[in-house]
């Protein structure tokens, strides 16, 4: 195929004439699609069904005989560290298991730093005027969104050949207002990218004004592969242990897109120093989180193998929806006009388009009845400055809806190049 | 029986070292008993067993048909607020489910004010200097912790006649650095004692100093009846909204100790200018609680009448706890010594003895192998001023071993007094 940009006007317009005729072809059948969501769907969620059948009323002592229908062990259950230690390559004594909600754990980090500081503070955060955050973009609102609401200035920091841009990052991060910086290093939301050795290194090893300079380590796909050829996350506690800023990782996941984003659990993993100043102030919150459904968890997958095993079954109900939307991005490869990532995991796709064009597509969706994510909620303060991101989440319809869906994002993606081309 | 203030010294030294050697026969015994915990025993959480053979596989459909595996209803099903509502008499809209701690809940009030203050704030607290928080003892050291460490000067306001000194309360509450108090309104811990209609009005139309008071109204044992012979609070809502105060009142409560400490459900209510301006934090935070455990609640109760039943078997359960230890402390009546509360429901009995003499009991009750709650626990600072204030929790030993802590307590509670006596 011909690029867009080496064709005449009257060639583009030819173009567009007919594509238009198509895309006002689908504003009759007053659709209603939604790819903004990253939400498992039914098929997804069915592969943990044997979850809400787990009956603990036989047994619910946990393996050093505790009854955990009662109150206490305020960190978690050892057996459970174990199994998210087993699962994601960490230490099981690092880890804090929490509720439901990593981003609830991620939010209690900073909360906790805004009044009491962490391990490596001088003082709360809240006394200190002006501080930012580093935003690695296209990256996820929720994060962005915990900072802007704690008052920090969000510094806006996009990714480089397929990686963070530790240039950048290393120089931001010498601002001793700089206090840390959101990272989704597998699979990130919504690039897909993951992070690489190099990328890992310079992020524990760079120097950083403040003392108490977080790497906030949110490695929600971590196990996310879709088949055994998967991405290679590099170990960031060992790399940071190499440089002696173990005190700077926050690491955070949970089961939520493994079982039940409704009824999952969480954890969070940190150096002891850290850890223990959190669990100060995390006791005086909640006397234990809900052991039962840790428990639960325990009893359905029995080891860190047969979650392997699950997490692929998964893999694949989820690959199926990607190969569908990869499969409609085709026609419009070799334009010149857009350009996508291609994850082996993950729940997202980010589709680059001709910057000035990401809203004017969304509006020709939205137009059609197709509901993206809007743009700009992949940036700081909701904008993104190029107007040319586009996060795709394909879990979440139907095979058939997500085709139709993708047939029209193809033809919007053109339309929209073509009069930013002819304008 | 003669009170002991009436005998001459040799006949109390008489009657000590009677006492005395018996004392002395349960040093022997090396006994390890625990009468500190307000913990449900393993009987009580019995009457829950269902519970966790719910098996939601075949429908984790929520009312409205919202698939409750996956994302989203932040502020909990509307079938769970109605569940509660019918239960503790108050409105369902009012009403925010949470997780598993109604700590949680109230910590994330407070958190929330520190950073962004309450609806009626004109400013995040964390601004301020000097806040201060009242405290009426005897109370519960969970809450005193949190406004502690969140930097409250806590001021002591003991209770009077059985009930909080609303003349004090009052007086205190005029300071606009006071922003506001913490309530356990019925069978409260560790008193046992239920606010009567004066106090709670008081609560609610006194004059307060700071526009942004907060009654942090923990309703714990709201529904923790033994029998139908029951105390009853008044509508602390209802009462408010007569004084125009419903800015005022954040009510909590959750069933642990209806279900589940380690896997129960949680829940606030508060005016529509409180709740809103609290949900726009909470949604920064969360995406939502686990529903499934909501579910799962449900499914077991079915409705607030099966509750009221259950809580009345559950009742009869902990009543007999009560029973036992209050059939011991019968040897200690009419000396002139001690007095003690009788609740009705709840949780706890709050033993009084002479001033001077709490920590002489829990000295002797360790030395014989039997754990009190830490004198001064019921106190801001861990400290009781009069050290006269032990808080019974009867509810998690075995029968006999209750009994026999009992015992010991009431040798105790005479020894302490004839030495202070004789002193």
């Amino acid at each position: 195929m011909k690029k867009y940009l080496s064709l005449s006007v009257p060639e583009r317009t030819a173009i567009y004439n007919e594509l238009k005729n198509e895309y006002e072809s689908y504003l009759e059948r007053g659709l209603s699609l939604d790819l903004s969501r990253g939400k498992p769907n039914g098929v997804q969620l069915d592969t943990s069904l044997g979850l809400m059948s787990v009956d603990l009323s036989g047994d619910y002592l946990s393996e050093d005989g505790f009854d955990c229908r009662n109150y206490g062990v305020l960190d978690g259950l050892p057996e459970m560290k174990r199994f998210f230690a087993d699962a994601y390559g960490i230490r099981a004594e690092d880890i804090i298991v929490g509720g439901n909600s990593s981003l609830q754990l991620m939010h209690n980090v900073l909360t906790t730093a805004m009044l009491h500081g962490v391990a490596t503070s001088n003082a709360p955060w809240c006394r200190e005027q002006g501080l930012k955050w580093i935003c690695i973009t296209p990256g996820y609102d929720r994060h962005f969104r915990i900072t802007e609401q704690l008052g920090f200035e969000l510094l806006d920091a996009p990714m480089k050949n397929g990686q963070p841009d530790m240039d950048l990052i290393e120089e931001l991060a010498l601002d001793p207002k700089v206090k840390g910086v959101w990272c989704i290093p597998k699979y990130s939301n919504p690039s897909g990218i993951t992070y690489n050795e190099d990328t890992v290194r310079r992020l524990v090893s760079m120097k950083c004004g403040a003392p108490d300079f977080l790497v906030m380590w949110d490695n929600a796909y971590g196990i996310h592969d879709f088949t055994e050829d998967a991405d290679s996350l590099p170990d960031i506690f060992k790399l940071a242990e190499e440089y002696g800023t173990l005190d700077r990782v926050f690491y955070f996941s949970s089961t939520s897109k493994v079982t039940f984003p409704g009824g999952g659990v969480a954890f969070m993993a940190a150096n002891p120093a850290q850890r223990s100043h959190f669990l100060r102030y995390l006791g005086a919150q909640t006397i234990g989180f809900d052991k039962l459904n840790q428990l639960r968890h325990l009893r359905f997958f029995g080891n860190a193998e047969n979650l392997h095993k699950h997490m692929l079954t998964l893999g694949a109900r989820v690959k199926r929806k990607f190969d569908i939307a990869l499969a409609e991005l085709s026609c419009i490869e070799g334009l010149g006009i857009a350009s996508w990532t291609v994850p082996k995991g993950g729940y997202f796709i980010t589709l680059n388009v001709l910057p000035g064009t990401a809203k004017r597509v969304y509006e020709l969706m939205c137009g059609a009845g197709v509901t993206l994510t809007p743009v700009g909620a992949t940036h700081p303060y909701g904008v993104d400055p190029t107007d040319s991101t586009i996060r795709l989440a394909p879990t979440y319809p139907t095979d058939d809806e997500l085709e139709l869906a993708m047939k029209i994002l193809a033809i919007a993606v053109r339309l929209s190049a073509i009069e930013n081309l002819n304008a």
